[in-house]
């Protein structure tokens, strides 16, 4: 994941608020790459999250992200997520998703039990 | 209008495409201070714009943006909008705007028409 | 503060990290009403926060951002955040901020004190 | 580049001014992958800009940035970026950039000459 001008504010660095962008898209790329496109009335919506900034990014850099799921119930779950630049951890969160269909906590579907194994 | 962070980039000014953000708000608050507020299915989409940026804008500035109605047809309208800093214009765009329903073009409401005479 | 498209994503509900943009600039405002302009070298950078969302706010929203501050030190504060629609809290955060000139923690200035208090 | 949750918004589609990201990115990357990193008090600035909204794109699209020079002067360019999806042309811009270095117009450094070549 590259670090553009949009990412990056006043300060030189990378906004607050775009690490917690980019761990959403690294969330959502498992999904679209096993072919699952969530429709305009389900998805997973954050609950809490508990986020440590480590290290600054800069315009240019190249980031990765490291998703590891903790904990799986019937309609919710928990990632810890960490960014890293040059195999250095600048960011780290701990994150709850609730899977809500039509507006409603619903039971994740069975199709993505899978898909979400891939962050074990 | 203020300037946040969150609009500037690493080169200490205004994103480019924060203008085009700040204008689109100016226009949706006409209709939210109207009590138009629109559905997942409607709205107005920009189809054509062009735009001069004529100066920079900074961390923490105070901007206007004046909004006038070039040109209204059946489903689309066409606005000249500027943006102010302390009485300098430091940009302006004519914008296009077609309104749509359920993804298809639409003749623009009745009680639309009173709202967007604001913009005259 | 009025949510705009810009806040909204496919899911019809504000972006998850746009609350946290929201409280940034609810912090800076007090600042920048009290003609405290930060330069490119210093400012204040997130370095812990865990936050809570309560329920969703929508297109056309207006939400209120409550701060209060927590704790004070040499070069950090933390501060407890909430946001409101119609009186009902949607959002909660604590969030630690540490002053950095020039990149390195810096003692917060004598006269960010008087502002900080009015967080108080 | 992939459409993720934070390029859409409540509309189901991606917000117009994300379109002018997606090409900023792109024009960026041509520099970041040669190396040319801009520091704080030099890039290129938007001076102008002429744009065509085709198609909607939607979350999980997939999309291509094909970027072609129309022309360039001492301190300026001229680029045509197309946005495509699924092989279908979905957005078509022209922009002027203007080097500038401290904040002033400045002819363009020779080594970004090459890197320039490569939109041809």
């Amino acid at each position: 994941m590259r670090v553009y001008y949009n990412h990056t504010d006043a300060g030189g660095v990378v906004y607050h608020s775009c690490y917690l962008t980019f761990c959403e898209q690294a969330r959502s790329e498992v999904f679209f790459k096993n072919n699952i496109f969530f429709n305009k009335d389900e998805g997973y919506v954050v609950k809490e999250l508990k986020a440590k900034y480590l290290k600054p990014a800069k315009l240019g850099d190249i980031l990765t992200i490291k998703s590891k799921l903790l904990e799986i119930k019937n309609a919710s779950l928990k990632l810890h997520q960490e960014i890293f630049k040059d195999n250095e951890k600048i960011f780290e969160m701990d994150v709850v998703l609730v899977y809500t269909k039509n507006g409603k906590i619903t039971k994740i579907p069975k199709e993505h039990k899978k898909v979400i194994d891939e962050f074990r």
